[in-house]
């Protein structure tokens, strides 16, 4: 069995490697993730919920992932630095996993991958845009502000979160679209069943992709992609994601 | 085929009633909903939203309802009382039909149905309680507040509507929690998967089914009942809903 | 100088007499706040800001208030039980005072004063009520809704807290009108300067005043009085305020 | 009298030029505004908003201005095209004017002066910083956020409005405090009396001013300005207001 190490910062690296060999594990490390990735058994990430947003970007068919958090939130990551052997020791040995849909992000011919969200803003800062959104090649709504995001269920506690939405069960397939600073009376997040395709359609816009990448484009196409972020399975997701997101502060 | 038709005032009856005769429909008149309707094959509901749901209150296997709109929203009929003929006949010939699932609230002993939501609020008026919120058996939040409610993603745009709650696809089955006036600094709304259970328990509480049942109580317990509510096929409900929604003054 | 001391509770009154009687203060006990508290030249209440809020239902004329919190989150009051030694020496030497703006409250013939809000609620519970708004005389808004409520500054953290309004400076006068449970698609608090005129009409309502009294009435008239309340001066109010409201949960 | 007039676009040029030519006003002309602006008895500004808000960018000590709305929203103008010479005698004739205080906001060592708000936001795209938040020399707050603005209550219905703000008398003066995309469970719209001042620290930020000028800096000192907005009075200024604003979509 092979793993590859992505680590944010040496921190806790070589207590982690040292379990590995102790668990007869062989590892490759990564101080930035790339597309090799794909190639390993399974990933353990040293880091934060970036840290594994990261790594997302980089595969398209992906190993399962274990976090151990170091960062802040840790809605993603499945263990703290204290007891992280206890809990990746068991993730080895069951190798149970969980699958949370990703979604496809269409701009002109280009493809990318979302876990949490894509993000579509204007490209001038402190502009409003006009955004017209199209759901299941419908227009639902359209409206003057600073931009229009589609999250999962998954990202509803990440950029989403910021802009008022509900907090949606991470085992509710769903895309959540949030305005962005919207310059109007009235407004709603619109939580929609997972396999809808929704577009988004403005001039001079940006998207960004889990925060990560930006690409200019008029248009957004997102929906449901074959290839979901696989993780090792986590302990009482729910109930501890309600405990962690009323303590974001 | 035989119609149960319920009518809230006299305004239209005549005209649906003609209509009736020269479709060939035998028919009987409800001024007041009744569980005899449960015996028909089919329901035309004269009258707004509020009509609807009380003769839901009635009926446990529902048969098919047709709603002309003589109120003022109008999220759960199908048509105005101006095209009522066209769209009717359309549904009697057809006779598609939708489910939505309805909730099943148990207080105590007695089980009651709601299709928009159950509202658990204090019994003494302008008084904070405490509510312990449990989803599948774990506690994922308590606050102090007037009440909460746990609506269907149909109810999404009832009383959780009211309460800033977010607008669901109709065809997303979930269960939504929203707090009544919560005394604290951050709350969301959650939106869980339709098959979750979820408990409110409280001192002296009232469940409120629908906004037309009220029961003392001081637990309910709200799941997915097996006894859906039962509409004719309603074309470009979702595009409709959205449309509706904004105009809601 | 003559002190009444109005207490909720057994819990500290031995201690605070105790402390009264070295200080050479005369005392009379209060367990219920009565119009004769106006003659006392000081009030300590033991109790939270439910007790100030009793004691100043009672008092048109309002001696200076110095709270003790045994309850919850403690707005209106100078200190906890631990340190209240300190801080009433302090208040009783220096005899600082603060005034905050109590609205009058007419319904029909009758007026009331609130130093918190005035709630307008339907008769009937879950039932919408149509409520029109004028502000100096010219109707501002008219919405569908559980009720409306007008607070002043220092109101900001109690009911209309609960109903997502802004924190108020409490150096800001001002009448705050929210919504509870508008039914629309959108809604904001309204914020306006302390000397304008606020009614509320509707069929069928209710006044709320401060949750302590009840008077049913299809018309309230809102309006800066000219009895305020009298506080010992309490430090660092701005800052504490922040610091508390954070932490309500 | 000497009138400037400023003009977005050729549209109504010419009959507002007639217009003050037949009054026997003399005028010059700008197709953008300049400080020389400041040398002139009244500006008459044919544009939206915007057009104002540039036209104030230039002035310090500002002549009185008369708005006619080519644009969308309005707030700040006075008439439509179609009425804009009944009310624009009336105003030249009265000359009554409304004064509404402007932010000062210091950037290092530069001022700028800002009618609606100063946002300051992260110099970064899609990143989030720390904001410290302090109001009189006090920490009142620090939060994670897209950013963070100061208004006053004129851009309470600016760019506040967009974020959640509550909508205050435009004859209330404050200060109100509004987070962008804050990455916390709760928070909370600020209102501050209009004497306070406020600063905003973080690492590498923007500031904002009325969406118009960008300083990048870490540090903004923002308080009441001696150099006001000065307008023609505007009739029911406050009944339109509330009826506008219910308007914007």
């Amino acid at each position: 069995m092979k793993c590859a190490v992505v680590y944010k910062s040496l921190e806790l690296l070589e207590k982690v490697l040292s379990f590995l060999k102790i668990q007869g594990v062989s590892f490759e490390l990564f101080s930035q993730p790339s597309s090799r990735l794909e190639e390993f058994d399974f990933i353990v990430s040293i880091g934060g919920d970036g840290t594994i947003l990261s790594i997302l970007q980089e595969v398209k068919k992906c190993p399962p992932i274990f976090g151990i958090n170091t960062g802040r939130v840790g809605i993603l990551t499945h263990s703290k630095p204290e007891d992280f052997e206890t809990q990746l020791r068991r993730a080895i040995e069951s190798f149970e996993v969980e699958r949370f849909t990703r979604l496809s992000c269409i701009c002109d011919s280009s493809e990318f991958l979302a876990l949490n969200e894509v993000a579509f803003i204007g490209k001038e800062r402190a502009k409003l845009i006009e955004v017209e959104i199209r759901v299941d090649f419908e227009e639902i709504d359209s409206l003057r502000c600073d931009g229009v995001i589609a999250s999962t269920q998954i990202g509803s506690t990440a950029y989403a979160f910021s802009l008022g939405g509900p907090v949606i069960d991470p085992y509710l397939e769903s895309i959540i679209i949030t305005p962005i600073a919207p310059f109007r009376f009235g407004w709603r997040p619109y939580v929609f069943r997972g396999d809808r395709i929704v577009e988004f359609k403005s001039r001079k816009g940006i998207a960004v992709i889990d925060g990560k990448r930006f690409v200019e484009t008029n248009k957004v196409t997102i929906k449901k992609s074959s290839f979901p972020a696989v993780f090792f399975k986590k302990e009482k997701r729910l109930k501890n994601l309600f405990y962690n997101i009323r303590r974001i502060e």
